[in-house]
């Protein structure tokens, strides 16, 4: 665990929630006060996969200690900490739904002395495309999204998910794996021996990763007749690991977008993009390419502000006083 | 390693060559007389990956030996035994070429006292569509293709290839990793929670297999939007394990041929399919919903007459007296 702490910023502010975003590697968590204001912040890699050995209250109350968080403090949670996997199976929201009702339906964690609560997931029950999130609906909420109109949000990931919102509500959505599906190739494909051990993270400036990428905005989605090109061209061009990293790279992200622009983002002209760091830099320049434009959201500021507004819609917090 | 082993039919039969499919898993080795008859069989599970640790010399001479083969008879291989992981890297043969042509340029292994030759693998040196085949080239000239007019030929597998055949000649070809994805995703990915530690074979009349099939086909090779779905389906439809793995097979197939189509087979009205067993039967499915006509050639049969007609054409038995 390699956790970052910063103390309360004020002497005197009192902590009135405390807000984690529990993923499924890692988790962060803040104290919030009254007003929405961060006083503390931590970072473990103690996500549900460790959680579920160590337990997911130690894992938490240590987190909680750590930050001098009071006995009573209330706590909301976000992510797959609420999965079946996890520490209680927050209900689905069933989409369309709006935004702000999905957070109000927090799960409460049982023979807890504390109020601990867990932001449900969306599920999309459609036959013929199933399929759910758990953590975006949080970022959703905190990205400041307009309350009118038309958009088609992008958060890239593990799972990257596309989400079409009207008027402030979840209409739909899909599930694009790029991110495992690059993770699992590297590590298990015969692409292992193309992109070596440790692949570095692809420079959203690479050549091969522009070239794979437009080229692959004009397929449809369709990846898999390339993947093998990519193992190829290391035999054949003695195409470095990096390159072959950064066509990978390139191909997914290219695929995923114009795979999404058919499904999810027909006639779409712009799109919000919710990310951090390396991921959104690369989709940065992707949708680019894709000629679409972009206004970027960061995902790390988006998921705790939408913990702070979960824990207002369930009256953790006061409505007033809002300081985002 | 679990061999077979059915000794020469007809005593007195003399062998004239050893054959051998000599792949990254698994071999296969026979004893053909003069004629092109078959008089006697082996497999063993100790492919590229085994050899290179036992050693290539010593795993040969212990099939050979177990054959009753002469100490002198000449060998034959086709496969990845001549890639760079293997025993001895045999120079790729560039498309377009005639099949007749690739066979016959097999490399010496040195330093044996057999004859043993490895038969080169074919090379598609295009700048964006660079690809290799090893092996796949032996089943082709084993496959009985007609030396004149245009076939394409689909030949699924860890690494499914389709070839353009005109004319006797490799025109140009394609791969799609799909038996891989379909591993490493079962293994690897968050589908194995969806599909179970063992999948069972998927059975071609399936019900899942042959809907995800269908709507593939009509994606243009557009599969990574719908893999998330078959573990949305599992959380939110119940679907079982079995139907699981049968989506995922319908996805992976009919997103190969839909991609192949656009890209490898335009226009093509049937394909020779070359291919053995449960495999066979998946693809049969799948080119039928389709709507393309079928010939299907068994690719173990395909192999070895390949691999007698590559002993022909190096010289290592007579042109005369052709029995297949």
């Amino acid at each position: 665990m390699s956790p970052g702490f910063a103390g309360p910023r004020f002497v005197g502010d009192v902590p009135a929630v405390a807000a984690l975003d529990w993923g499924t590697t890692r988790l962060r968590a803040w104290l919030i006060d009254g007003g929405g204001k961060v006083l503390a912040e931590r970072r473990g890699d103690d996500g549900l996969i460790t959680a579920r050995e160590k337990g997911f209250s130690r894992v938490l109350e240590g987190h909680l200690a750590a930050m001098g968080a009071p006995e009573t403090l209330p706590v909301i949670i976000c992510g797959m900490a609420g999965s079946r996997q996890g520490w209680l199976e927050a209900p689905y929201v069933t989409v369309p739904a709006p935004i702000g009702a999905i957070l109000a339906g927090a799960a409460r964690i049982p023979g807890e002395s504390r109020d601990i609560r867990i932001v449900p997931g969306l599920a999309q029950r459609l036959a013929d495309a199933p399929d759910v999130m758990r953590g975006e609906e949080t970022q959703l909420a905190g990205a400041g999204l307009p309350a009118k109109g038309r958009e088609i949000v992008c958060m890239p990931g593990t799972h990257s998910k596309w989400v079409l919102v009207k008027d402030g509500a979840v209409a739909g959505f899909g599930t694009w794996p790029t991110g495992e599906l690059f993770s699992v190739l590297a590590a298990h494909s015969i692409l292992r021996h193309s992109l070596g051990e440790h692949p570095e993270p692809v420079d959203p400036e690479n050549l091969f990763f522009r070239r794979w990428c437009d080229a692959a905005l004009n397929e449809g989605g369709d990846v898999t007749a390339k993947l093998f090109s990519i193992r190829a061209a290391g035999l054949l061009q003695d195409m470095k690991a990096d390159d072959a990293a950064a066509c990978l790279s390139g191909l997914l992200i290219g695929g995923e977008i114009a795979s999404a622009r058919r499904r999810q983002a027909a006639g779409a002209i712009s799109v919000v993009l919710i990310a951090s760091g390396a991921l959104a830099a690369l989709y940065r320049q992707a949708l680019g390419l894709a000629g679409l434009g972009v206004r970027t959201v960061d995902a790390d500021e988006a998921v705790r502000v939408g913990l702070v507004e979960a824990a207002r819609e369930n009256g953790m917090i006061a409505r007033t006083g809002v300081a985002r």
